[in-house]
């Protein structure tokens, strides 16, 4: 019966594999790409409005006439189900179709538009699968017009979430709470399913947007877990001065404290840079920010990232140690922001993903997948509290994403849709 | 003859200095801070604004009350004179009635009044000088709303300068030689005179606006010289990345590279503080400044003063080498925005001055006046390079200036006019 089920759950995972098809899916890429296409070939799609709801409306008539039902949650997650031989908790792949106010075609659509491609190929392979597949669409990942990101995908796992959420506004006072009932006004006739639904797996297929595929030559990635990340801000209160009259003895100077503490930060985190933490001083608001004034207050932010959260406890320490034993006499805190654990994902799952990877590079006579960890938030993030998940990157061209200049050769892309393809069928059937 | 010279501007010296009227002194500011006054206290007076236009005539009619023949040259720069016995070239003192977009009622204003002060006082006094004494209201001191600052002085000494000045435009597109242009017609009554007229000698009184003689206990400081300065812009190019997927190693990060160049600056300028070295790094642009992405471009400007010249080279000697070789991938560029040799006022107007501050703080139970040098430009600067030039200054409470809360005690306002009136009288006389 083991033995059975896996050879079933193998012929049902090359099946799906080796029925991609590259072509269909550039056409699907290209056709999508075309609700809030750019001149310079970017893409500009923020969650709910016009043209991601005519998105949205492409995507179920594409998935209606593959024969999929379509449903829809109250955060506007949409659901395309491929029904299994048994109603048992379904497979689910997919990933967001909105964008950044600038972003490219491939930043989540490609996980969307690889979990259809992924519903053609088990239907030309006539593959029959034990479980359900599915494929989802999340609404607002990115966070650029409603923050925070990941709304859909983190309301489905805690509806409790919603309320909050639905108080969000954008640019122009639109509250997230209005533009999510006008969207689901516009999908009236696309039936309503609860959330929190009980998951057997969910697998997301994402450009890395990051360069370590690209610099690898290797064109799969097994994610093994996303980092965990802490925000703060540093705020330093000195007194603004004339930057000609005033003795250096009697200065307290914002800037000076806070490049000294900036510069002892920098050292800090290029001793722990090779355990993997990554720390970014992103953000510098200078008063009065004048050529010949003495800076009176300066704030910046720290961003820091590991996936081992010990590392990032100890930098959390020592970034609270020199805040507040600044060898300064003007005032200097420290304001957490921010802080997400570490996601790791199951092992099980990441054997799943590997051997689908590995068979993908191993006929396309490509190097072998390697493993790495996310460095970006993902809807992943969030379902990995829920169902046992895994993620498959493939490379971004000179790391870029947000940007109009995203890109993945083709090829790479037919590669990693594979690689979902046998990944999720294997999970369907096994 | 030349003892009964000494003799005589003893006595002129004497009698302005005992004639200054402290109550008068209080009423000439309050009444000039009327125009552009502020709830706070502070003073709104931008150059050639209808305020600043009113406070001019307001200062054109005391000066016709109190005798003085009223001229205007073509920077718009006011001269109320007292004449004296002969002909000759003019002492002149004042300063500016213009302030920053927010200030207080005593830079600049200050000088001009204790200047129609000291006319005053001679005629209570009804001394005769030697030679004619003006008081001076220079245009456009401040720089903020059209850059550079010192242009009436400047173009006083260099006329040459005032084509180039009247292209400058303001917030609102205005041009100098515009706004400049409006105010000669309406000051058209009063008669014009020639630019770089010769001058016996200049003093200006002004408030400290640092807090050397604050901190010293001493109402009365002998201005010894101007600081030299230079003005640079340091501009470091990297890429913009993501903070979560970018590895530590392919970073291109500006900030990271300019926190290291600053921080080395800072150690530079505090092995030079000792010898009176000041540097400011006060204004910062961080693209694209967003918590989670590597700064792609940093620019910060740098402001390094001295009264030594030697070694405000080496310490740009040693900037230029720290931008040049940084040991950073990216691009760092050095441009340098502004730099001007240090001012030295001649030992001759030095003793001129000190004798005038000295007697004022003895007959007023006062400590002796303290040398020391001045940290921002002044008219002065600039008249330093045609005539006899020298300064005094007056405490600044906290050092503060460019700012509702500048405040001096009248107390000391009142020795700072003294010390002004001795040391013109004696110049109109000697």
């Amino acid at each position: 019966m083991e033995q059975a089920r896996g050879e079933r759950a193998r012929q049902a995972a090359e099946g799906a594999q080796d029925n991609v098809d590259g072509e269909r899916l550039r056409r699907a890429i290209a056709q999508l790409a075309a609700f809030g296409g750019r001149d310079d070939g970017g893409v500009s799609r923020q969650t709910l409005t016009d043209i991601d709801l005519e998105a949205r409306r492409h995507l179920v008539e594409r998935a209606k006439a593959l024969g999929c039902q379509v449903a829809i949650d109250d955060a506007a997650n949409l659901f395309f189900r491929r029904p299994g031989e048994q109603d048992l908790p379904p497979v689910l792949t997919g990933s967001h179709v909105d964008t950044q106010p600038v972003g490219g075609k491939l930043d989540g659509a490609y996980g969307v538009l690889a979990g259809l491609e992924l519903i053609e190929a088990l239907n030309d392979a006539r593959v029959r699968t034990l479980r359900p597949v599915e494929v989802v669409c999340w609404t607002n990942e990115e966070g650029s017009r409603f923050g925070p990101g990941c709304m859909g995908s983190s309301a489905f796992v805690d509806p409790a979430c919603l309320p909050r959420y639905r108080t969000a506004v954008d640019g122009d006072k639109v509250s997230f709470g209005d533009a999510l009932d006008r969207a689901l006004d516009r999908m009236a006739d696309v039936p309503r399913r609860a959330m929190k639904q009980p998951l057997s797996g969910f697998v997301e297929l994402h450009i890395e947007q990051g360069p370590v595929l690209e610099r690898a030559g290797v064109p799969l990635g097994v994610v093994t877990g996303i980092q965990s990340v802490r925000w703060y801000a540093v705020k330093a209160t000195g007194v603004a001065a004339h930057a000609g009259t005033t003795p250096m003895e009697v200065r307290l100077d914002a800037m000076a404290a806070c490049i000294e503490v900036a510069h002892r930060l920098q050292a800090e985190a290029a001793r722990a840079a090779d355990s993997g933490l990554r720390m970014t001083l992103g953000r510098w608001v200078v008063g009065p920010n004048s050529i010949n004034t003495i800076p009176g207050e300066v704030e910046f932010t720290v961003d820091a990232r590991c996936l081992d959260e010990q590392l990032l406890a100890r930098f959390d320490a020592a970034l609270r140690g020199l805040v507040a034993g600044h060898a300064w006499r003007g005032r200097m805190e420290l304001q957490p922001l921010f802080a997400r654990a570490p996601t790791r994902f199951p092992q099980a799952m990441l054997d799943v993903v590997a051997q689908a990877c590995e068979r993908t590079a191993r006929m396309a006579g490509k190097p072998s997948p390697i493993p790495l960890t996310s460095g970006a938030f993902h809807d992943a993030m969030y379902l990995a509290d829920h169902c046992p998940t895994a993620m498959i990157f493939v490379p971004s061209k000179n790391g870029l994403s947000h940007n109009a200049a995203e890109e993945t050769a083709h090829e790479d892309l037919v590669l990693g849709a594979r690689a979902l393809a046998h990944a999720v069928a294997w999970l369907a059937c096994a």
